[in-house]
């Protein structure tokens, strides 16, 4: 893909991971294969001696030098540990991240201008230290959550490195995003469970069932194969969404009995209609473009109007491959570089016209 | 596979079949590929000229040299069918069989010896006489369904015909057969809908949504991308399974949403690890043997031990690969001659002595 962006604007290319899981050990081989100098740690000695050992990191000294820090612990810790590093390192230009599943709990806890919360969606079958790979991100869609706090520069700063590891950056809301993860994913690991659990309560008396469960059945249970033990925190820390949306899914199961009770034929054919129209009109996974526009965006140096921004393209399926800034002379405003899918970039241009944005396409 | 078993105890090749939708017309189809003359007939005009032209059929006349008859109508249609065909022609060897998905409903109400219910586990995406392919069977599950009344050697040459065109057959009783697919396919079925409709919702103000849906998502929505019209008379016909089903599914949705609520970490892991292990322990699809031992069954001429022997092995999980009748020259007994894996012939041989049987194994 061409790009006219300079990769990062970070004036060091050393970045620190704190705890070397499968996501956080993934994330120090990717930054390392494109030229970082990684250091990190992990609370289990053995992790965080294997992980020098194999060259997954170089020390585990945190320094002024680090420009780039990354939280790769279970959501439940990640604000305090986040906090605590962005009150002893004092540098402006220091970029902190994390890669929690749940996001409202946290932004709302880590109250920083250089924080952006983040979460990238690369489910793996893998897990730990031992199942991580460089390639863990390449294509993966990775969520970053900014607030009205969060300063500019540090989103496009962490937008470039992401880019730079083959993700594909994708600016929502925290609260957006963990209601979209409880539907898209909480809540399904829970279907999945509970389909499952009730299959095998059937299979006691009849051991046949299970031998007898076609594509579809294994399909929909597929994820309950995976590791239980991440999901109590998840599940807690986003609890609101997950239980919406695990009332609103008894609601529609109940409406579906009732309306087999009283045969509403139509009431059936017109819910499962909607659901096979919906489904066969998915959008695919990939977004990628071999064709981009640029927009420059005039903001003034407010809060929030880079979040304005990045939440307009994503509301508008817009994706932001490649984002710059350049302040202008004063001080007092600048402008934001965006580059986009050409057949898109008409889309989000008048949508940040009407936002009451000044727009270019170059 | 090694077989001593004649292929079918039927004295003549030609068989008909009603309906010549996705699975009537496969079914024609795999017929007349190992060498029976299939005729049949449709209720669409468009559907049974066609199925003539293309070769699915010969003709569309039925007559007393059928021996071998499919009612492949929707499920609702099935038992007025049978009966008017079993009443119509009273030649004794007579076999005749359905394919609905619901079979509780049916064998009640087609009262006769000569009738046994069935039910392919075939999914395919694909619909109509135009998906129809020869194929369809091989390998499949293929429920057979006998009750006290089923005459075993309907059953036997039902059996020898579908083991021919490629299918694994599997004796359960109706009513089981029902509470399996409730929760292995029709539950699923609104599971899946319901996620999708509920996702769909949600991203009428949040469309990034769909986009982010990961690979768990997909795979749980999949079925859902269906033919919703086949859906409300299946779960009518089911009712009573699907509603004991989902009221039990909802049951454990909401446990797990109080789990959230009291934090109560214990039950949630515990409820996701007995899943995780139910689905990583799933028994394979595939029902085949190289290694086939014999046993044979003395049997008293009454009714229901051919029901009760299917039942046996189903319960066992031990799968019949072929099933011959001799009867004794007296006329007041018989040998059931039974080819099952070499590895579940104790198995079975045991249970069957339990029961009461004679067995020999060979």
């Amino acid at each position: 893909m061409p790009s006219r962006f300079v990769m990062t604007s970070l004036n060091s290319r050393r970045a620190y991971v704190v705890g070397l899981g499968l996501i956080g050990a993934s994330l120090a081989k990717a930054l390392g294969e494109v030229g970082w100098l990684v250091s990190g740690d992990d609370a289990d000695p053995r992790v965080r001696a294997a992980a020098l050992d194999e060259g997954v990191i170089v020390d585990f000294t945190l320094s002024d030098e680090h420009t780039l820090l990354f939280v790769a612990t279970p959501a439940g810790s990640v604000a305090e540990i986040a906090n605590s590093l962005l009150h002893s390192f004092r540098n402006p230009s220091l970029v902190v991240s994390d890669v929690a599943g749940v996001k409202g709990s946290i932004v709302r806890d880590v109250l920083d201008p250089r924080f952006v919360g983040g979460h990238p969606m690369a489910g793996s079958e893998r897990r730990g230290l031992k199942g991580a790979k460089a390639d863990l991100f390449q294509g993966c869609n990775w969520i970053l959550t900014p607030t009205d706090m969060t300063k500019p520069e540090t989103y496009i700063a962490l937008h470039g490195v992401l880019r730079e590891i083959g993700a594909n950056v994708v600016g929502v809301r925290a609260d957006d995003h963990d209601r979209l993860v409880a539907i898209a994913s909480h809540v399904p690991h829970l279907l999945a469970g509970a389909l499952m659990n009730e299959a095998a309560f059937t299979a006691q008396t009849d051991a046949v069932l299970l031998q007898l469960a076609a594509g579809g059945f294994r399909d929909m249970t597929r994820i309950a194969a995976g590791d239980p033990s991440i999901w109590p925190d998840v599940l807690f820390e986003n609890r609101d969404a997950v239980t919406d949306t695990l009332v609103a899914l008894e609601k529609r199961l109940e409406n579906l009995r009732i309306a087999i009770a009283d045969e509403s034929r139509d009431i059936i054919e017109e819910s499962l209609a909607s659901a096979s129209e919906a489904r066969r009109t998915l959008p695919g996974r990939a977004l990628s473009s071999e064709n981009l526009t640029y927009l420059r965006v005039g903001v003034a140096d407010q809060p929030g109007v880079l979040a304005s921004v990045t939440r307009a393209a994503s509301e508008l399926l817009v994706n932001i491959y490649d984002i710059e800034i350049a302040h202008g002379i004063e001080g007092i405003g600048g402008t934001l570089l965006l580059a986009v899918d050409s057949a898109q970039a008409s889309l989000l241009l008048d949508e940040l016209l009407t936002l009451g944005f000044t727009v270019v396409q170059e």
